[in-house]
Parts: C-alpha cells; sequence; structure tokens
C-alpha cells in the first residue's frame, strides 16, 4: 500500500530469501499486536509465508490482530491443512470470524483438517448471524458446577491452568447440572474469600447475562451501561453457550461508529477499504449516486418550470446553486446531530416536536445571517437591493425548511426502522432543493418587476 | 425531553410530594446504570432531588452513568457540601470528569467539603490535560511492593477487601520503594499460584504503560492493540500514577467517532446535543457556516463569467446545481474513506499516490455511469444530443476531480496537522464547483453553435 517501514523490508527480505528461523525470531519477539502491524506492511503474498514460519499458536495470535479481510487474504493464500494447523489455535469467536470471510468451500476445505472438537464448536459459532451476541462470542470460558467450595474451585483451576491461560480472564461461570447459567463468580472474590466458603454464597445470582440471538448494537449498549468485562450469552432455555468480551464490544462499537460516517456519505453497507476490488469499491458508491442522481434530476427540474424568469434575471442562475449547497449543509448538521442523538438514546425516534422546535431556533438563527450575508453580495454585485432582499429571504426560508427536515427525517427513517444514515442525506437534498428553488424563482417571478 | 415512561412519571411523582424514602426504594432496587436511564428521565430540576433522596454511595454511582453534561447540571443545582457528600464516593476519574465540567468556582466550592486527601487526588487529576491519559486515569490501584510472596499478597488484599471492591478488578501493579512501576500481577496468577511464590516471580515484568501525557486517541490504539483490562499510567519518571481502564477506553474511542461524523458536517469541536442553550448549538453550527457560504460565492462567481453562455442556453441552469451537487457527493465519498482510513492506520498522510490512483480508478468508472444517466435527460428533455454529451461529459471529468479531490484533501489536512473531518468538505465543494461550472459552461460556450 505504501513504502513499508525499515523492519517490514528486512522482514520481506528474510523471506523473499527463505531465511524462515530469522523470520520466527523477528516477529517472535514482537507482541502479536506489533508483529500484526509489521505483517500488515509485507506485500500480500509475504503474509502468509511470513505466518507460515511460525509456530502454530503464535500464527494465530497474529492473525486474531491482522484486519478481518488481511487475515482471510493470508489464510486463502495457504493450503487448508497448513491453514488448519494455525486456526485452530486461534480463539474460537475469532476463528468463526475468519471463516465467516472465506468462501464456504475453503472454510469446509479448512475445517476438514481442523481437529473434531474444535471443528464442531466452529462449525456452531458459524450458525449465529455475524452481528449478534452468538456470533460474536467465544465458546472459551470456565464453568464451574453449583455448590463447590472454594478451595475446590481453585483446585479444578490449577489443574487445567495452561488450558485456562487463554480464557477471559476476569469471571466464572457457575452452572447447573443442566449447563444452565445459575450465576458468575469473580475470580478477585474468590482469591478474597475463605478456604471453605461454598461458591454459592459468593456468586452473583443475579448477573447480567443476554441471548444469543441479541444484535450487536444491543450488546454494545448492555457493555456501554454495566460495564462489564464480559458477558455470558445463553440459549432460550438459559444454557451457557459462551461469553462476549469487553474487547469486542469496543470492536463492534468502533466499527459500527466508522461505518455509519460511511454510510452518511452514501456507501452502501458502509464498508470501503481502497485495496478491495474496484468492482466492489465502484458498486457501493454507485448505486447510491445512481438513485441520487435522479431525486436531483427532480429537484432541479423545478428550475425548467421558471426559464421565463430566469431568462429574465440571469443573476439568478449564479445563487441556485449556493442556495442549493448551503441549504444542504445546514440540513446535513440537523441530520448528524439527531443520528447521533438516536444512537447515543437521547432522543427517541418519536421526540418530533421536540427536536421541531429546537432546529426552528437554530434555522431562524442561522438562516437570518446567511441570509444577510447572501444578500449584501447580491445587492453589491448587481446594484439592486431587491435582488439581495429576494435571494436573501430565500435562504432565510429554505434554511429554516432544512433543517427542520434535517432534524426530522433521522427519527421518520429509525421509527420505519430504517437507517437514518445512508437514507437521510438524499432525502433532504432533495426535499431542501426543490423547496430552495421554488422558493427563489417563486419570488422573482412575483416581484420580477422590482429586479429589472 | 420528551414523554417519560411510566417508571419516570412514577418517580417524578414521588419527588414532586416529597416522598424521598419511595424514591429511594425504586432507585435502589435498579443497577446504577438502569437507574441512571430512569434519572435521565426526569425533568432537569428534578434529577438533583433524586440523587439527593439516596445515599451519598448509591449516588455517585448514578452520576458517574449520566451523561456528562447531565450530571454537571445536577451537582450545580446542590448545594455544595450536599454534592461534595456525593462526588467523594465517586470514582478518581469520574470526579475529575464532573469537576472539569463546573465552572472553577463550583468546583473549588465543592472540593473545599470534599476530605483533604481526596480533594488532593481530584486537583491533582484536574492538573492533566482531559484528552490524555492523566485525564482518563483513576487513583484507585492496588499496588504491592516488590519482593512480596503471594501469600502475604492475598493476606493484605483481604485485610483491605472493602476499600478494594470498586477497583478496576484484574491487576495488581507491583511497585518499588520510590513507587515507580516494576510489573504487572494478574488476579488469576495470584490465584493460581502456590502460597509460597514470589511475586516477582509471576509478574509480567515487560508490562505495557503509558505516560500521563498521552493523548487519547493514542491510548485507544494501544487498548485496540493489546485488548487490556486496565493500563496503569506512569510519570516521567516512571512513578506509578494511576490506570485507565478498557471502558474508558470504549468511552474515549466511541465519542471520537461520534465527534468525527459532527465536524464532518461542520460542527465545530464536534460536540452538540439538543439540550445545550440556543447560542451553542447555533454558533457552532453557523461558524462554520460562514466560511461555506463565502467559498460558495467564490465558486458560483464562475457561472457570472459565462452569462452570455447561459442566457443562449438557459437549459443549462438547470445543470448547474445537478452538477455541484453530484459532485459533491462523490468527492465527500472519498473524503469519508480517506478519513476511515487515516483513522484505522490504514494509509499513511504520504500515500496519495497510491490513494490517487485508486479514486481515479473509481472516478472513471462511477463518473461515466453518471455522465450516461445525466446525458440522458437533457437529450430527452430538450431533443438535443449535443446538450447530453456537453452535459454528461462536464459531469464525468467532474466526477473524476471530485473523488481525486476528495481522496487528497484529508490526506494533504492530516499532514499538515489539521483536523480533515472539519475542513475537507468546504475544500471540496468550493474546488469541485468551480471545477465544474468551470467545465460545463466552457464546453457550452466552445460548442455553443450545436446547442441552439
Amino acid at each position: 500500500m505504501e513504502r513499508p517501514t525499515e523492519d517490514a523490508e528486512q522482514l520481506a527480505e528474510f523471506l523473499t530469501t527463505g531465511q524462515n528461523e530469522r523470520v520466527a525470531v523477528q516477529l517472535g519477539a514482537l507482541h502479536p499486536g506489533e508483529a500484526a502491524a509489521l505483517v500488515r506492511e509485507l506485500p500480500r503474498h509475504l503474509r502468509d509465508d511470513a505466518l507460515l514460519a511460525l509456530p502454530p499458536a503464535q500464527a494465530a495470535d497474529i492473525l486474531e490482530e491482522l484486519p478481518d479481510d488481511m487475515a482471510a487474504a493470508a489464510v486463502m493464500d495457504m493450503e487448508p491443512d497448513a491453514a488448519a494447523l494455525i486456526v485452530q489455535e486461534m480463539q474460537t469467536d475469532e476463528e468463526a470470524d475468519l471463516l465467516q470471510d472465506l468462501s464456504a468451500d475453503q472454510a469446509q476445505a479448512i475445517l476438514e483438517h481442523v481437529d473434531r472438537e474444535d471443528a464442531a464448536i466452529a462449525r456452531r459459532l458459524l450458525s449465529y448471524d455475524e452481528d449478534s451476541a452468538g456470533g460474536l462470542m467465544q465458546a472459551e470460558f470456565i464453568a464451574i458446577p453449583q455448590g463447590m467450595v472454594a478451595s475446590d474451585a481453585v483446585r479444578q483451576l490449577r489443574s487445567r491452568a495452561v488450558e485456562y491461560a487463554d480464557y477471559p480472564a476476569s469471571y466464572l461461570y457457575v452452572v447447573d447440572n443442566a449447563g444452565r447459567l445459575d450465576g458468575v463468580l469473580s475470580i478477585r472474590s474468590l482469591l478474597l474469600c475463605e478456604a471453605d466458603t461454598g461458591i454459592d454464597d459468593i456468586k452473583l445470582s443475579n448477573a447480567v447475562s443476554v441471548q444469543a440471538d441479541m444484535p450487536a448494537e444491543e450488546l454494545v449498549k448492555v457493555f456501554r451501561r454495566y460495564h462489564f468485562l464480559a458477558v455470558p450469552v445463553i440459549s432460550d432455555d438459559g444454557e451457557l453457550l459462551g461469553v462476549v468480551t469487553h474487547d469486542d464490544a469496543l470492536r463492534v462499537a468502533e466499527e459500527q461508529a466508522d461505518e455509519e460516517m460511511l454510510r452518511f456519505t452514501g456507501i452502501a453497507g458502509g464498508d470501503e477499504f481502497r485495496d478491495m476490488p474496484l468492482r466492489r469499491r465502484s458498486g457501493h458508491r454507485l448505486s447510491w449516486l445512481s438513485i441520487n442522481i435522479l431525486l436531483n434530476v427532480a429537484a432541479a427540474s423545478v428550475i425548467a418550470l421558471y426559464q421565463e424568469t430566469l431568462q429574465a434575471v440571469i443573476a439568478l442562475a449564479v445563487f441556485l446553486p449556493i442556495i442549493s449547497d448551503m441549504s444542504g449543509c445546514s440540513g446535513n448538521q440537523a441530520v448528524a446531530v439527531s443520528i447521533r442523538e438516536l444512537s447515543l438514546d437521547r432522543i427517541r425516534p418519536r421526540s418530533f416536536l421536540w427536536v421541531l422546535g429546537k432546529e426552528i431556533s437554530v434555522g431562524l438563527v442561522n438562516g437570518l445571517a446567511l441570509g444577510i450575508i447572501i444578500g449584501l453580495v447580491a445587492w453589491f454585485w448587481k446594484g439592486n437591493g431587491w435582488l439581495g432582499v429576494i435571494v436573501g429571504a430565500a435562504l432565510w426560508i429554505n434554511t429554516l425548511v432544512a433543517v427542520s427536515i434535517g432534524g426530522l427525517v433521522p427519527l421518520l427513517l429509525r421509527r420505519f426502522r430504517h437507517d437514518p444514515a445512508i437514507a437521510s442525506g438524499p432525502i433532504l437534498t432533495t426535499l431542501t432543493d426543490a423547496c430552495g428553488f421554488f422558493v427563489v424563482l417563486g419570488l422573482a417571478s412575483k416581484y420580477l418587476y422590482l429586479l429589472n
């Protein structure tokens, strides 16, 4: 993607000359997150070689830190049996994410080489929607049966310490005979209690758990509200299925916010990186643009109704794009504030009147300020004060309309369960453009005798 | 802000009729996050009453969960001594955040009633920049001296279990005589080791720590890279000052992404909620709009140069706003992708050529598609194929220009340490509008004989 750092150049040199031991030494000395940053800088065709040069567990740690699309690409470049050795060392949630990004055939080919128990877990996790608690959870958790005393629980933990080393670190889960979640126990309370304390006495029995089908955005709200380090995921009948950790929630929250900005500018699905194929990048943008251009034509056709007025006062043609653009800007500010307030739960989809009142006050003030500026420009340019009054008044009115529509459209869309980020812009632009052209040209037609 | 739920109505009823015990029962039964959601629904003048009806520790937990501005407003409505009782029960980082949102006088008045040790900590935390590791950290952490054995460490923890109950749950920090950070110890490794193990043998001595002046955005990257539950914050000479936890990082990351979207639409400082005063809401939007309108006038003045052409082919006036708007849309998509790739470290500010190449390919494809659509519209409307060719070609060319500028402007701004989110849009719009008007009117002037 660009000129790599010296470290990355050295790594590439080792890889192209087949010095795999040196690769292992260079990457092995780093934290997985740092090693992943280095692997990202390699050209794509060397990334799989870099991972294959490492012990599988170490390669798995690095793979977990790579961006999803790069990780998938690197695994696709490996033979399925080699890929399987690495993949089965990954945390189960990361493994499922990765397999999801491969084609069904590729995922299948790899799973055939993964050991049976692990493959079964991966298939189960793959059955959940990617953007649900089930799709985000990992199957690694420490369960202990009801009724144990603390010292026995500690003994059990010690006996499996190696296996548990990679598990989420802070909680144990108390389950009944049927595997149903009965309570959550913090590691700290286990450490601080007396040896003969029953774990049922120190567990949190009103612990918050979530259903496997809870959407990711709801899950983020749970983490935001309760500040947990991890949340247990249960089935309809209460069986403990897995655990979602805080860093999954962090990742989801960041991705959502990022993608919201992209959808706001009309990039479908909220996903585009420049190393995706042209077809996909172009298509994601074009689907929205091609709807938008038709809406634009509809709005601009208002101008066609007033060709005679325009012919008489050609100066108006200069102000039409300004009014269209400025109203779009003012309206989009209101859209962005509404989208943010909705996503932070500060307004509800039914708070129309409240939002309208707030936007009208802003629209009156800002519209007046903008109207005065543009009115003065028109007056000084053409020496006709009435032109200034008409253009200024039109921008004032249209700013008021734009912020009102901009503030309300996201609420309406959310209320009818559409995504406000992707649809608000075009609806806003079409309505405000049509309205703006109508107001300025309508006023000009009516008072044409003042303008010449 | 809108019609409250039944629970909130009931709570308001208890508060206005002075039934404080019932308030305490209703709120006390809820998790602090849930109680805060209910308090948010109350009218502003009842929020402080609700908090004052509770034991201070419980009120503090709820206060921590309220949005910053609401928490500050509620505390401002209290007498300083009553506020102090609650404030000193808050976690130190939350306390500092809250005091920061008050006026210096108000903060001072409250701190005079806070107990001395706590006030000293609060003043120290207030001395750090709000958006730095120091400003985000809390002063509560469990430090143990070098050289202890595990059983003594556990004994120390047990002896202060009550005090430690609210501390971040997962790590202990090993310090030397001078209070310098020597290593990090997970609670789990302490639980799983033998009683006579030296903590120096199980501590992580290459633990990652951050300096107090690390900016918040860098800190988010540390959490994204290492998945820690908490990170210790040290001074220049290594002294352990505090701890930043994962949920601070989550909050910062979300706020940053949210504010980026607002800045993208030109809301200065990236901060606006509709319950802020009109003056602030209007001002935040207007400062950007008033620059934008001047840029718009500059771009539209290109139209004024071609009044004769417009007079001759008045139909062109219909297409000017369309070309301006569509180029703006295409360009903003490229802007959003660049901003996101910059914030995810997927491109560097110097990757001009790479970004340019990627955008040119998208611009060629999408510009052609949009040009054909608008060309056909022009042809069918006026029955003049040449009008279609000129308008279509102009949109194609201008789309190419818009995505190139849109992709590069954020990189340029970042390179010169300006915020790409707030400045990219106006620069883009001005350049593409001027260019678009110039291309379509220039072409039309040159081939005027084909258009009539």
